[in-house]
């Protein structure tokens, strides 16, 4: 292996992303492998930034292609910045959420358009794909109800919208599985931790062996 | 006339565009048109936050496609929350700079492909290209002279490029002129001003009328 290998974790809230990705972060080591784990905006200054015009609570006039440019915008600088050097060296890379992300809650759940939101990521991270995708799946019921009993965690502004909307944003991630079969894997994530992570692991030796 | 025009201006500094823009706002009040002039970020708040970022000294860091996208952010919500409210009120609006200097200066002069950077500013405007561009066209020596010679006048950013990327930014005005020959009348800014103001004047009447 001369370069490394981008992996990205896609899936709602309360589908066991941060538990799972720390599982295989540590089986990565335990076998040796030269790995990091990142979420946008990953640390990059311009990208939190960016990041922080999008949070901003007084920013309540935000168009949503302004938010969606945004997205794009702190994406392409957190890859530039942190991932593709760390790809460059030879690491395995996994990613907490990337495009997919921006494709099924703003261009499909959003209704701003899967191709127009899939345009303006290209722009931003060019050939970047990447080489596989875990998709977690699970009932967004399940899922909300998982949030709510992990009273430590802090409550997002996505969250607080509607089961309708959490719905359509499975029905998005369930038309981005079609349309990406070979990179995207989708995982049962209702089932036990040790079930989800063994088809994890499965699905990321066979992208990086 | 219900509704508004949307006219924009574009050239390099020194073409005079700022003086000639205040001419032409004169003469439409003489004659009792409604009208606005403005630039982006032209004090919509969000705008100007992100145009803070753009501007930024410290962020060295900024890759060419991080600042594109951050543009066309802050013109998607100066033109939603400026231009076109103004349009909807039958407001003539003209603009200092829109599309084409994104075109021109980064798509084209940058080498980010006028392609591309029109794929997301379509993005960001959707159907709102200006009903009329008036293009100022001057050697850009010249140009760069007469901004030389004017003391009072801040030195910008793009003014301190040197002259070799100021003759590809002229030479991206002039592909643009001929893709969209319908809408942009290119006026020879060598003229003398009192040449130019006519120029512009009789465009600007041929679209209004």
């Amino acid at each position: 292996m001369k370069k490394g290998v981008f992996i990205t974790i896609e899936g709602p809230e309360g589908a066991g992303k941060t538990t799972i990705m720390e599982m295989l972060m540590e089986k990565l080591k335990l076998e040796g492998y030269p790995a990091i784990s990142t979420r946008e905006p990953g640390g990059i200054e311009i990208a939190e930034k960016i990041r922080h015009v999008i949070l901003d609570k007084e920013n309540k006039a935000m168009d949503a292609r302004t938010e969606a440019l945004l997205y794009a915008a702190a994406r392409r600088q957190h890859l530039v910045e942190k991932v593709l050097p760390a790809i460059e060296s030879g690491y395995i890379v996994i990613c907490d959420r990337f495009i997919d992300s921006s494709l099924a809650y703003q261009g499909y759940a959003r209704g701003l358009g899967i191709d127009e939101i899939f345009a303006i990521n290209q722009f931003a991270i060019e050939e970047m794909m990447p080489d596989a995708t875990l998709y977690f799946d699970i009932d967004p019921a399940i899922g909300l109800d998982r949030i709510n009993r992990d009273n430590g965690r802090e409550v997002n502004r996505l969250d607080l919208e509607g089961i309708d909307f959490h719905h359509k944003v499975r029905e998005g991630y369930h038309l981005l599985c079609k349309r990406f079969p070979n990179r995207i894997v989708k995982i049962d994530a209702s089932q036990s931790v040790e079930a989800v992570f063994e088809s994890a692991v499965d699905e990321l030796f066979r992208v990086i062996q």
